[in-house]
């Protein structure tokens, strides 16, 4: 008998008995409204066990009772060739978002993606930084795969030889519309590992879906109020005076500045790393963060996790490392606690108790040219894979508990991450510098349950510099990251009051955006949104047939278009962001009017428009009834005793209410009580006057503003 | 106990026992001077396997005696994860050749490859029509994994903890040096598979580890004469008659023209195929073919082997086909004997049986959203990714044995191959279309015992289509693929002499190309070889450090110069091709004194030289000591019992011996011994003059040339 048969065989029989097994616990609900099933060995390193989150239970029984919302018997999932197979149905409208931070598309249906933690290479195939193996469907429900492993992903891309809905036969000799992707109606899965956890998420609505699924992970991340100012990183190899005098530069152009970051230069070796101060440069650290402190800021620090032979980590580490050397430095294994507790000591010591208030952490991402190969063995018997797939959610899990367990709220950068991140204190960056698709990145973190920054780091012209300002602004970290160019905000004169308008906007939307992050952290609403996660927006996307060309599209693919440069900042705001080169942009606005953020004049309903505007604004809508708190533009955000006064501005001719987070910014007292929730809101008098109330925040919910409110209606 | 690791540690046992039994045999020297070792399942699914060729032991013989190229024990082959894990030494100086049909690089030391099947996407990273898991060192040895997987191989690229040669330390905020790739003494593999043969060839030369490697796989195909002659692939939707007045027109122009390309209008449906004539567009097959082959011309038939529901295949085969469809066609389960005979039976009486004389076999590469996802399952078990790494291979090796039952040689073209496939009647082609890319691709070829055609479609200059014209015509098929733009050789009337020049000296020159092929038939010498395969190429890579720049280089990678523009055709032509828009290039000369093709005049020596050639030529340079056969300028293969007038050009000073092969170059009787190689050379006769022999070719070797030979002696 043939060898690879009697293998196979007792790899099914292994494998069928673990399916069996499972077989009477299929799609247990977990928790309201999510379901799980575990195929193969229940044991299979998981990507939610390296994330750490607890599911809030409280919060998901809030969101509206479900049932299962697919056909059961439409779901396969199987062993195939010692793989994990899964397939679930699509119906023909469905629309399916996710799967991981793209850079180019929104809509993944028809594509395919092998998830892949990696730097972004320029191509929607699945190789991301957060490459996250969760959809959402436009029809309201979601699915999770919790396996660190390479997945492949057919969402909808082809056609089964038993399909339910077939895809009509063509014949490409005689039919114009010869189609090159047939119509596939179900999305397939094939899992290189030898178990997996599958979720189902219900909705009803695509964000609810999405609530369920943060709130599963622990809900979203609530930052301290300086990680929502703005920040700037400085060049490579300036030292403790270079830095001081760069925040005085700051303070002199009254220019926003809440952190900054630091980076490799502090290291007194780097790539590999020390994680030790370089005495030339940094002479005294402590006094160095203490005078950062003194001006109002917090210091971020830059590191990649790989150690250097010149660390005094180095000894002690080295048996809890991997086979091969990033840069030449060790690659510890984070699964075992041995090398967790090693790092943890020399971190906390030499960093968190001096003072410093976060990390950035850099090329945990890939790509395969410098982090560690497939073939690398982990001590801990973790394979290399299963390591990629894992280490940026290990990182950020790692070092946010150091902070926490300090009771201090931490807010930093993170080059990987995958399911399960939404409570993790980081934001996804990356080397990638298109403005357009950095945008597209913003729509889509919204899905996943990850935060993304477009940072800013150079430009061609004034015009990109303002452009791409105006973006980071409205987006959940803004920031310069000047670590090669030195560039800093006012680096084009000609639009330097535009850039600090922008930047002072964004301070003066603060207690908006803070609440906004609020509902992220105990509704698990992402606070920059997919226009595809709001309600009443009716967009449907429409393939349009190419043209045939023997050399540029010899099979005349489609193009489809996707709604991917515009995304809603919370409940209200529409940003609309301008590129360079770009003088008018289409908008799609939502159902429902909508109005001009800066004068308050209506623009449209439900449709498409075209607008115009000058370089010194970034486009903002706002819905009928919107209510936006606003403070008076300040550098910094409120130390303790500080206080803002609030207007809160009205649009439109709606009625309405919202509620107003704040806490004291900085630490988890929040989390045993110490929070308040203000309702205000505008009712229809008797008279059809609209009334706003109340007319001052309640003492018990003074954390940071004023008493007194000013109500301004912005449409007349 | 965790069940993952009783399932892994069983695993571990099986192939455990599995290595343990194959020790003994560690390194088999299965060849003279190629050895085996096996790992895991001997009974894998093998590319050898499929290729079908058989090893020419004869020929193998004649090469140098040779040991095991390397130090056995730096070699290292295991199980890690479930997956074979090989590890071979590097040293410092060494370039790594082959690794699949890559299109911009050439040396692939440093590199990471997926091998895996696919259309070309535009970078280097393994996916490509064949990704051969085959190298060649610089250092003159070989080494072949013969497995049908996804392999991952780090070619120099990563550096072990425990290297025997460390890669020194850097810290890059203080050394300008800084290296984002430092430097790796190992090339590794992942082979996520349960078995793999691996076989290391010798040398001593690189040229002789390719020779050895093409042997090994049954040496390299001959084509039939008309294959070497001028091929024109028509209009999809042509009707017999209009196939019929396009080649008219050829003889109206007195352009070459040997074999046409019928391409999907022939079939009653196509994507997916009946494999059935049109009624309509051929109403008469036979006498078509017969008109074709009066005006001496062979008919080649473009089909991908997916059966649309409208074939009279479709019923019986349906059992034995995948689980998904590919353009709604079925795809055929080729590993299973039932498959191949209903296909046999249909294209023999279809399609042999009436005259058609070859296949162009499209799109069994990919893309991942046409063909079939790695979700597939074929009914004989073999995998989806198996059956992506094979059927190209299964596909051409089941084609060419109907051709060869008939005792009648084919040659065609393909999308798909892999390892073995020399002895393939096949050119591989693609949809990429970047001049420059195509020679690297023919350049890369040689390694690795496939055939590539730069074919030329369309171009946006005259400029662009003479030079293109030109490269085809120095190429393993001379071929203008028409398919979609209709373009004729003359289609640009500027510059139709140059064009026609070019085809016509291909024809002069068939003698000297079809014995080149001979060489590779007998020999295993690629019929075009990158300089790297050339004795005596002294260029060595110089890596360029990279300017660091926080958007376009952030890490300084450093830029690798490659020779990849130019290659020679057989033992003395140095083709270096000219490219739109380019009016002057450097060609790199080997050791030795190089000559004007055109002129026979001394252009340099082992040099480096810049020349600026005019459009109508493409440059063209030949070794000291070169005798190239020639025939007059000539529009087709000679018929039976035709004959060609021969001349022998001399080049240079030098004297030298070479050989002429012929046979009746359409049947296989050669391999029962009936074809000759005949013997001419130049010496030095006493007189210091350089003398010329034989003066008449012998009356056995008389099957395409008439007895007389001129010789011209081309340097004066």
């Amino acid at each position: 008998m043939n060898p690879l048969r009697i293998f196979s065989t007792s790899i099914f029989l292994f494998f069928g008995l673990t399916v069996f097994a499972q077989k009477s616990s299929l799609w247990k609900e977990v928790q309201p409204g999510v379901w799980k099933s575990q195929i193969g060995n229940s044991r299979h390193i998981s990507l939610l066990q390296a994330a750490g989150g607890n599911a809030l239970h409280d919060a998901l029984k809030l969101l509206p009772n479900s049932h299962f919302p697919l056909s059961k018997d439409d779901i396969k999932i199987q062993i195939i060739d010692k793989k994990i197979y899964l397939r679930f149905p699509l119906n023909q409208e469905e629309q399916i978002f996710g799967l991981g931070l793209n850079f180019q598309s929104v809509n993944q249906r028809g594509r395919i993606l092998n998830l892949h933690v990696d730097h972004y290479g320029g191509k929607d195939n699945g190789r991301t930084h957060a490459p996250v193996p969760f959809y959402v469907s436009s029809k309201g429900y979601g699915v999770l795969i919790d396996a660190a492993a390479y997945m492949t992903v057919y969402a909808g891309s082809n056609v089964r030889a038993d399909a339910k809905h077939p895809a009509p036969i063509q014949d490409r000799n005689s039919d114009k519309n010869w189609d090159s992707q047939p119509p596939s109606d179900v999305l397939e899965v094939l899992i290189p590992a030898d178990g997996a956890s599958i979720y189902v998420f219900a909705g009803p609505s695509p964000m609810q879906v999405v609530q369920r699924y943060n709130l599963f992970n622990g809900g979203g991340y609530l930052p301290p109020k300086w990680g929502l100012g703005f920040t700037q990183r400085v060049p490579t190899l300036f030292s403790q005076d270079d830095i001081i005098k760069e925040a005085k530069s700051f303070e002199a152009h009254q220019f926003p500045l809440d952190f900054i970051g630091v980076e490799p230069g502090w290291h007194s070796a780097s790539y590999p790393c020390t994680f030790e101060w370089d005495p030339g440069r940094f002479p005294r650290p402590k006094a160095f963060l203490d005078t950062l402190s003194r001006m109002g800021l917090s210091a971020n620090l830059w590191l990649n996790p790989y150690v250097s032979p010149k660390s005094s980590l180095y000894a002690g580490i080295k048996k809890y490392t991997g086979s091969h050397l990033v840069w030449n430095g060790l690659v510890p294994d984070f699964t075992m606690a041995e090398a967790r507790k090693l790092v943890k000591t020399h971190f906390v010591k030499n960093h968190l108790d001096i003072g410093v208030g976060g990390y950035k952490i850099d090329e945990v991402d890939g790509y395969d040219h410098w982090i560690w190969p497939d073939v690398t063995t982990f001590p801990s018997g973790t394979s290399a894979e299963q390591m990629r797939q894992i280490y940026g959610l290990m990182v950020q899990e790692m070092t946010s508990s150091w902070f926490k367990e300090k009771n201090k709220r931490t807010y930093g950068l993170i080059r990987a991450s995958n399911a399960g991140a939404s409570s993790l204190p980081y934001v996804i960056y990356n080397d990638y510098y298109s403005h357009k698709d950095f945008i597209t990145a913003l729509v889509n973190s919204s899905f996943i349950g990850v935060l993304w920054t477009p940072e800013v780091r150079a430009s061609k012209s004034a015009e990109e510099w303002v452009r791409r300002m105006q973006s980071v602004c409205f987006s959940p970290m803004a920031m310069l990251n000047a670590w090669s160019d030195g560039t800093k905000p006012w680096s084009f004169p000609e639009v330097e009051k535009a850039v600090s308008d922008v930047a002072n906007l964004r301070m003066q939307l603060l207690p908006y955006l803070y609440t906004t992050f609020a509902q992220y952290r105990f509704e698990g609403k992402p606070p920059f949104r997919a226009m595809n996660l709001v309600d009443g927006f009716g967009f449907k996307p429409v393939g349009m047939k190419g043209k045939v060309d023997g050399t540029d599209n010899p099979y005349g693919m489609s193009i489809k278009n996707d709604i991917k440069d515009q995304y809603m900042m919370g409940d209200f705001i529409l940003v609309a962001p301008m590129f360079a080169g770009e003088k008018t942009r289409d908008v799609y606005l939502p159902e429902g009017k909508w109005y001009d953020f800066y004068t308050g004049k209506l623009v449209g309903e439900n449709q498409k428009i075209q607008i115009s505007p000058s370089l010194d604004k970034i486009p903002l809508f706002v819905k009928d009834g919107a209510l936006i708190p606003m403070v008076p533009v300040h550098r910094q955000a409120p130390k303790d005793g500080q206080a803002f006064a609030l207007e809160i501005r009205h649009y439109g001719q709606k009625a309405g209410t919202w509620k107003l987070y704040d806490d004291d910014g900085r630490t988890f007292n929040f989390e045993k009580g110490a929070h308040s929730w203000t309702e205000f809101g505008v009712k229809q008098a008797a008279n059809g006057q609209l009334e706003a109330y109340p007319k001052q925040v309640a003492p018990k919910s003074n954390f940071g503003y004023l008493p007194e409110i000013t109500w301004t209606f912005m449409t007349k």
